[in-house]
């Protein structure tokens, strides 16, 4: 019993230490990004900016390609945090304001998420068969939300898509992704690349929801 | 005169052995690419299966990117020209068979060209400027033809699209890239990529065109 006892008190600080160091590394990593982009941002530079050693990077990261998945992966959890909210807070009184629902779906990136780390991250994954898997998993949980999103307005508002909730998610999922890849290729700002978005979303809306329900939108 | 004839003369040869150049090695490297993959086909090795010198493979290409780049050119040409030639065919008279149109749509790839190959120097594009320029060069030709041939089919059945064409004409490009990145971060085969995205332009085809339209569409 003592044991147990003195093994939990002990495992707590030690787990919250290790999720500071690793919260402070990802912000580092994040500072570094913004000013060099991922391949020039060295595990050197971000242990320094993070005032850790190389060896706490080691202890809590395989890779800095690993480091930068997880820093895509809790940027993309607060984004869609935010829109769980907005969608949560939607009422079947008033009317869908279109522009502000795209202007959240429309704006995964905003001022936090850098759509040039997403697009980066995903081609690293290409060429590194573990990293691959861990980028599907992120892939597979945003799929989910954004369908649970879905769901719940297509509830709120008895409308009707033209889909399955899945397919029309992905094709969420996907015209985010290629605007995003496309508008990095241009060499477009993240600003840029997030009105690209709301337009690319407001052209789709028509051909997901049915007509009798686009009606309940105002645009 | 003389000067220009023998200008002329002289030219033409230089310019098919160039041209046979090119093709040997883009043959040479479509090859070694489906052997080893984009990293591993070394410059080498493309020149030694083309029976050619580094000094011609540096005359005509720049870098491996380059070459590769050119290859995914000249594929994506002759599968949208088989397209194209579908396309053209259709007849005001029969309805569309959307198996057989899906079919021609969804398999840009078959056993020409290998999904692998696009999603790989789309990835290398993001590291390279004068590469991305050349794929988005590229990649905006791509999508011109599908626009044209959603013009041609739209106009012989009559339909109504539920976007503007061009952005229609996006929508499948975007899912056509987005299901063969996710497909190659999954590992799957050339031919299983082809079915996956049947099946995602099949769900697509009903938001795309409008019910009127869609009735003409036999499943």
């Amino acid at each position: 019993m003592t044991d147990i006892a003195d093994h939990t008190d002990a495992a707590r600080p030690t787990s919250q230490r290790r999720e500071q160091t690793r919260a402070r590394l990802l912000d580092a990593a994040h500072e570094v990004f913004s000013e060099v982009g991922m391949d020039a941002a060295s595990v050197e530079a971000i242990c320094e900016r993070a005032g850790f050693t190389r060896g706490a990077f080691y202890s809590n990261f395989e890779t800095k390609d690993e480091l930068f998945l997880a820093l895509v992966t809790r940027l993309s959890d607060a984004k869609l945090d935010a829109v769980e909210s907005r969608v949560q807070r939607l009422s079947a009184d008033g009317q869908i304001d279109i522009s502000d629902l795209v202007g959240h779906l429309g704006a995964p990136f905003g001022e936090e998420m850098d759509p040039h780390l997403l697009t980066e991250i995903r081609a690293q994954a290409l060429r590194d068969q573990r990293l691959a898997e861990a980028f599907l998993t992120l892939q597979r949980r945003v799929l989910e939300r954004i369908e649970g999103f879905l769901q719940h307005i297509v509830a709120t508002y008895a409308l009707t898509l033209r889909m399955p909730v899945r397919d029309a998610a992905r094709v969420l999922l996907d015209v985010s992704n290629e605007t995003c890849t496309t508008a990095t290729l241009e060499g477009k700002s993240s600003d840029s690349i997030t009105d690209d978005l709301r337009r690319r979303i407001e052209a789709l809306v028509p051909a997901l929801v049915s007509d009798g329900g686009a009606a309940a939108f105002r645009s």
